[in-house]
This record gives C-alpha cells, structure tokens and sequence, in this order.
C-alpha cells in the first residue's frame, strides 16, 4: 500500500486487514463457483464444511474488538462519514459491513452457514421432484433464522427492513411499499391494455435451437458489449448468475434451454450486464473498500439495461438479425426483421420469473415480496407458500402453475437464506430505464450507434456515473447524482408503454 | 466426532482440529485446481494473494505453542508412534507435519508461496516462447529457498534428504540412489537390445483422432477401472492432474494432443489410477489425519499400474479393441490386434517424460534426479540447465531437444518449488510392477479377467494392500506388508523384459 501516500498509517492498517477479508470472500466465491457448476454430488457435505470453516475464519478474524476499535479510532480521524472522499467512505463501508458481523452471535452464523448448505441441497431435490414438502422444513428454518436476524437490528420501523438493508443500503420497507403502490395500478392497465389485443407470433423462438451456434451469438454479442473475456469466462450453470474473485476474474454463466432459442442469449446479456458493471470498478479500488457495487438494484440496472432496453430493442436487432437469422436459418429464414422483433417482446402471463417478459416482470417480484414480508411479520406460514403462491399468480397474472416446480420452488434465493433480494430486481428495472433516459437526453446518437453495433457510448456513460465510484455511494446517491432524482417508476413506465404502443398498437 | 468412542477427549481435539486443517487445504487444493484449468489470465495475480493469504491461515492456525503442546501430550498418551493404531499413526503422521511447518518462518513460507505462483506464470510464458531465460530467475530464486529449506532440517545425511521426505516420508537419498544404481545398468542393457531391433509401426495412432470420441472412449476404459463418477469428474488440463477436495470429490483432468490418439487415453488411465487409491481411502478417514496417501511413490504405483501394466497390456487390448477400432475405423480399420499392441508399446527415445513409453520412462527420471541433487549440492547452476538438460539427454537416449520447451521447460514440477519430486515417479513404477507380481501370485487369474473387460479383482486386492491403510503407513511398509519385501527394481526389471522379449523377439 506504500504507493497510496495519500491515507494515513491507521487507514493503511485498515486497507490491509480488508484486502485480505477480500481475499478470503472471493476464495468463498470460488467455492461457490465450483459448487454449482462442476461439483460431482458426493462433493456437498464436505463442501459445505469447507464453506463453514472459511466463514468462521472471516467472522474470527474481523469481528474483533481490536478491529472495532480500528474502525472508531478512523471515524474520529475522517470526521464526517458522508463525505465524499474515499477515505470516508471507506470507513463507512467497513463499519456498517464490521456491525453487521458483530451483531451476528458466532452460533447463529455457523447455523445459518449450514441450513443455506442443507437448503440449498434440499431445494435441488424439491424443484427436481416437483415436491415443497421436502423443502419446506428447511426453509421454515432459514425463514426462522432470518427473524432472529432481523431482530439483532432492533429497533426497526419494520421488520424487513434489515434484510432488505443488506442488499439495498440505506433503503427502507416503506419506500420500496410506496415506489410499488405507485408502480402497480400503471403495470396492471398496460397489461390489460395489451391483453386485449392479438399477441405476435413468437412460435419461431421456442423451438429447438442449436446449443453450439447460440453460445457463439450470445459470446459475439457481449463481445461487442465490452465484456473484457481476459478477466472473465462463460460457463453453464442451472441457474445463470455472475461471481467475482476480484478485480482480474469476474465470471458468468448461462443456461440453454430445449426448447427456446432466445432465452439463453438474453441470459448472457443479462449476466454480461452485472458482470460489466464488476469489470468497470476501477483498479484504485481491488482489494479495497470500496470495490463492490453499490446496490443490488443498481447491479440490476446494469444487467436488464442490456438485456432488455439494449438487447430486446428494435435497433440492436436491426444490427444483429441478419447473423442471427443466418446461424439459425431453419427457424428464421421467412421471418422477418419487424415479426422477430415483435415475437421476441411478445407479452404473456407465464409462470417463470427469469423467463418474463418485461412488461409482466415486475408482478413476479411484487408477488414474491408480498409473500416475504408476510414470512417475516408472521401472517404467513411456510407450509402454506405453495397454495399463497398459486392464489397470486391467478391473481396478478391469470394463470395458476402446474406444479411447484414451476411454482414456488422455480427460485434459488430462499434456499440461500436470502430474504430481501427480490424487490431488487424490480427497482434495478425502474433504475435501468431512469439511466436509460438521461443517457439518451446526453447522446441522443446512441439508438443509430446501437443500430450500428456500437456500444462504447453507452458502457463509457456506466462506467462514468455508475461503474467508477464502486460501492462509494448508496443506491439513492448514485441515482440522484447521474439522474437528479431518487428511484421513480415514471421512466420505466414511460418506457414500457412507448415500446409496447408501438408493438402492439395500442 | 461424538460417534468414534474409541477416541480420548484429547484425541478427539486433535481430530477436530485436523479436520478443520484438512477442510483449508482443499480449498486451497479448490483454487489450485480452478487456476489450472478455467481462470482466465487476468485472474493470476489476485489468486496468487488468495492462496498465500490462505497458507498464511494455515500456518497462523496450526504452527502454534498450544497445538505442540497437544501433540505431545498424545505422544505421552499414545506410548509408542509406531504402533499400529489409529491413534499412534495418527499421532505420528501429525506430528510430522506439524514439525515441517513449525520449522519454517512465516516470512521463508509467504516468500516461497508468492515465488511458487510468479514461478509458475513465468514458467507458463517460458514453455510457450521455449524461452529459459524467463523461467531461470525465478526457479533460482526457487532452488535458494529449496536450500534455505533443507537447511532447516539440519543435521541432515544429505542436503537433498529433507526434500524426498516430503513427498516419501523416511526415505533417503542413499537409498533411492541404490535402487537407481542398481537398475541403470539393466534398464540400459534391455534399451541396448531393444535398440538392435526393428521397431514395430506405430503410424496409426500418431494421427488426428476426434476428440469427443477420445474422450468418451476414455470415460468408459476408467469406469470399467471403478473410477466413481459420483465423487468425481474430468477435465481438460494443459498438464494433466488428480486433485482431492475431500472424500467425496477427487477429481482428474487429461489432454488431448493434436497428432496422438494415445495419449489422452493412457494420461486418463493413469490419473485415475491416482484418482482411485483417493476414493479408496476408506470413509472412516474422511478429514482425519490419516485421510491421504502414503507416498507419492505408492500413489504413482497405483497410477503406473492402471495405465501401464494394464492398460498397455495385450489382455486389456484383446477386450478394448474392438470397441477402440469401431470408433477410430478410418485410422485402425486395417490394423490387426498384434500390430496395435506391438505399435503402442513401441520403444523410442523421446523428448518428453509423459508420453515416454515403459522402457525409457526411468531414464527421464534418472536425469531429473541427477540434475536435483546437483542444483542442490551446488555444482550445478540454474543457468546451465539448459545445457547440461541437452547432454544428459543425448548421454542417455541419444537424442537432443530441438528446443528448451521440449527439453528442460517440459515440466511443471520446478515451476511450483516441487524438488524431490521426480524420484518418486521411478519409484512409483518400481512398486507397480512390485504389486503386480504378487497379485497375479495370488490370483492367477487376473489376465484372463482383464480380457473379460473385469477389473474389480485388482481394483479390490489394491483396496485391501494399499488403499484401506490411507496415511497409516510409510510407503516402505506398505510394500513389506503387501509384498514381503521394500522396493527394489527386480519385479520391475522382470515385467519389462519379459513384455519387450515377447514384443520385440529378443
């Protein structure tokens, strides 16, 4: 570190002990790589125990008094922790992440570690049969833990409000209850508005494409994006995700449907998406403090930005059809350009978040965190998820799945222990398209650009307001700062109903 | 470890603390194996860091006062080391360890750890521009902490002592150097005669074979062996490997060569010779101190032995073949069963060690070993390796590396510190043909099983003899207990004279 003279000795210590705390989280991020993607079925007990020996090894060494003190004596040092150096910030980070660590009693982390292991195993087994009951003691445990969780954080205006605030700094139940209030009764006339026209044809994409030649389009397109392929690789995993192992290795995966031609491209664009916003933190911040993300939500603007707003437009595929059609000219050769972008942003009611169009998307999550607060204040039970689930659908989108795999098993969080996660997903998609409009405002060339197969413009534009700062800025910061305004639907909603006026001549 | 009675409280620590131990080093053998095969290039420095920040732990957590002090107090529990209990051996095998790592300096270790990963790149680079003077700094750098290192264990016979113990726990330089005296004269004898000979062609497999039928070709051969799968997996590696994350996941990786239908084949065969003596230590052992091998001769015994003695057999071929030459018809459609055997057992001086046939695998060994006790004696350097590399070569097989990537850069071995190592691969092929000898004694029939394609005889007398032990014994008493004697070369020198007088007519 003695090439950063501009810290002082006590900062230094500090930025040494989180190097290594880096070192070890992203050696956890390895494992967890490996876990999903290669690891052979006998490998998960003792891979969860590895798991849990490196997270009491992370929470021995950095919950210590020794650290806590590190941390005050700093905080007297950079005085104001909202000031927008780095120093200050840093600090911020360090102390709110060490808090989070000290609350947790050493028992309830190891306890926790080991149902999200067994959760996650059982959740495998239960999607696999179609069957809650066997996964639903696990996470009757997990959603038990999350409470004692939540309650080492009291007072709380509500109890969600911790978990939420692990993955969205600084927000709260009632701001995200208030954005969705806002947001639902536009969603749900726009979608009674489409339901009542003819929907385009999109039989074209959901057939049988050919694995080989769709891993070379989605590899070709997030090469013209910028995904830098010297610090990242493709992989395929049953559930796509993105995961970093520090500034020189940040990884996707994606996943190849039987019978859809476009779902794992749009997933690599999605996971391209995260994993540009990673690569775009710069080198200042490896190891450091600062080198996160900001938010989940904001991850989220960056990966539904390219794969919706970039990825699902009219000028991106008035660029990229023509190589499509040729690589899959059975399925393509009469189609044309106006129908296969039509068919591809064909609205329907369908039971698979990760496979929703954009215009029903946000119902999934609205439904997921009507059920997660629920959980947490008590009003639901887990035994009672699959029939709650159902009802919803019906609800909200008009169809009831046919199993739970398709269900209330269909995602990965839960199993985790993750409560608290879903609203991000909608908030990054209100976040992409408020990006979206005051890039466009900025560079009103880029829709030509993109039609062109440029892309530079709109990845230098993240990576000048949103990418640089790391997790320096809360997600309402980054916002006001690169829009003037907090997180708001009306973008998104003006978004959605120009793109959807247009296709569906409305 | 409350359901293992046998244990004293003080035992039971111990246990605990080598299973947390056990469960760091395979991580650490996790990111090793990742690095290898899928890392992307930008990802090298930051895993260096990850990896030394976990030897550090280890170190941190197990080179302690108080961990002495509770291996001597079972030392004075447990009465003699060497009796042949759980308990003594483990103990023991603790110990040991523990002495090895107390004995070096935090500094000396985290120095060696950074100079093994910056070794390893720059080896990388060498190999690929068959540039030595890349690689020279760094492996001189390695050789002077090598030295530093053995000189830690003084008083020693020989400096080279220190360094064979880690990889053959109570064997001498003395020793190995006896045996090799011993067989260089008949090895070279049996070369001379085989020299005078005609060889057979061998043509056909030095061909373009299809990769994925290579591999499913191979995957069938090594479940037939009794690899399990279901603890298991392969890879490609650009030097192939097996790796152990625990009981459950011990897995291998192969290469496939552009103009060589063998050779991914026989690589395979032999790591899962690696790979099942792994999944073969019994699951009593799981995380436990005597939960490894032997030695590294005894491991490549049972590696040298399924790719070699059976897998180059005529037995193995005459069930094999068939199936070898329906998938490879074009390169094998016109060769009888004789003219392949004959072919793939060919003898030829050649330039690398893995691909080296039977006949002249030894003398690669011999060379390395001469050139490690020189480097470590002091009257050779680094920078003349390339050199003496060449002579040594043309002395021994009559033929010099057109260049240093096939010459003295062939190897990972140094690039990662691993001196004292080679020695092992000759002994390995020593206590193959050792093993071998006494199994067909007592069951005579094994030849006419393998030409039934059944394999579970061997595979089950190796899980009786060898695998079952674990660490439990050092690798001399392994082969007295298994054979009646320590390793000497006759069964070895007899297997070859016997296999190349029936091939080559002697």
């Amino acid at each position: 570190m003695s090439e950063k003279p501009e810290y002082s000795p006590k900062m230094q210590t500090l930025l040494e002990r989180v190097a290594e705390f880096t070192d070890l989280q992203h050696i956890m991020a390895v494992l967890g790589w490996d876990q999903q993607i290669y690891m052979p079925p006998g490998g998960a007990e003792e891979r969860g125990l590895q798991s849990a020996a490196l997270g009491r090894i992370l929470h021995e060494k950095f919950a210590t008094e020794e650290f806590g003190q590190l941390i005050a004596d700093l905080e007297a040092e950079v005085g104001d922790l909202n000031a927008e150096t780095d120093a200050a910030r840093s600090v911020k980070t360090v102390k709110r992440a060490y808090e989070k660590q000290v609350k947790v009693p050493l028992p309830m982390l190891m306890e926790t570690i080991k149902a999200q292991t067994m959760g996650h195993e059982a959740w495998v087994k239960a999607r696999a049969q179609s069957d809650f009951s066997i996964f639903q003691p696990h996470l009757e445990t997990l959603v038990d833990l999350r409470k004692q969780y939540a309650d080492l954080f009291k007072p709380y205006d509500h109890i969600y409000d911790p978990l939420l605030d692990d993955f969205e700094p600084g927000m709260k139940t009632t701001e995200v209850k208030e954005i969705f209030d806002a947001l639902r009764p536009q969603q749900v006339e726009l979608l009674q508005e489409i339901a009542e026209k003819e929907p385009p044809d999109n039989s074209f994409i959901k057939q049988h494409y050919n694995e080989e030649h769709q891993e070379l389009f989605g590899r070709h397109v997030i090469t013209c994006f910028g995904y830098d392929w010297q610090r990242g690789r493709l992989d395929v995993a049953p559930h796509p995700f993105t995961t970093e192992f520090g500034y020189g290795d940040v990884r996707i995966t994606t996943r190849y449907l039987k019978q859809d031609g476009g779902s794992a491209l749009f997933s690599t664009m999605h996971e391209s998406g995260h994993a540009m916003y990673g690569q775009g933190v710069p080198e200042k911040y490896k190891r450091h403090p600062l080198g996160g993300a900001s938010s989940l939500a904001i991850h989220e603007s960056q990966s539904r930005l390219w794969e919706n707003i970039v990825g699902r437009s009219k000028a991106f595929w008035s660029h990229f059809y023509p190589s499509f059609q040729m690589l899959f000219s059975q399925h393509l050769g009469g189609v044309s350009l106006e129908d296969f972008y039509r068919g591809i942003n064909r609205v329907e009611p369908s039971f698979i978040r990760v496979e929703a169009d954009e215009a029903t998307y946000n119902m999934h999550i609205m439904l997921r965190l009507e059920i997660e607060i629920g959980l947490m204040e008590g009003t639901m039970n887990v035994a009672d998820l699959p029939e709650i689930w159902n009802s919803k659908m019906q609800e909200y989108l008009g169809i009831t799945p046919p199993d739970d795999a398709v269900g209330v098993l269909q995602d990965i969080h839960w199993s985790g222990g993750m409560i608290g996660y879903f609203p991000t997903y909608a908030l990054g998609n209100l976040a992409s398209a408020q990006l979206w409009e005051k890039l466009l405002e900025e560079n009103p060339d880029v829709p030509d650009e993109i039609a062109r197969g440029k892309f530079d413009t709109i990845l230098g534009w993240m990576r000048e307001h949103v990418h640089q700062y790391g997790s320096k800025f809360e997600p309402q910061e980054i916002m006001l700062k690169a829009t003037g305004s907090k997180i708001t639907p009306e973008p998104y909603m003006a978004y959605l109903r120009k793109k959807y006026t247009e296709i569906y001549d409305l």
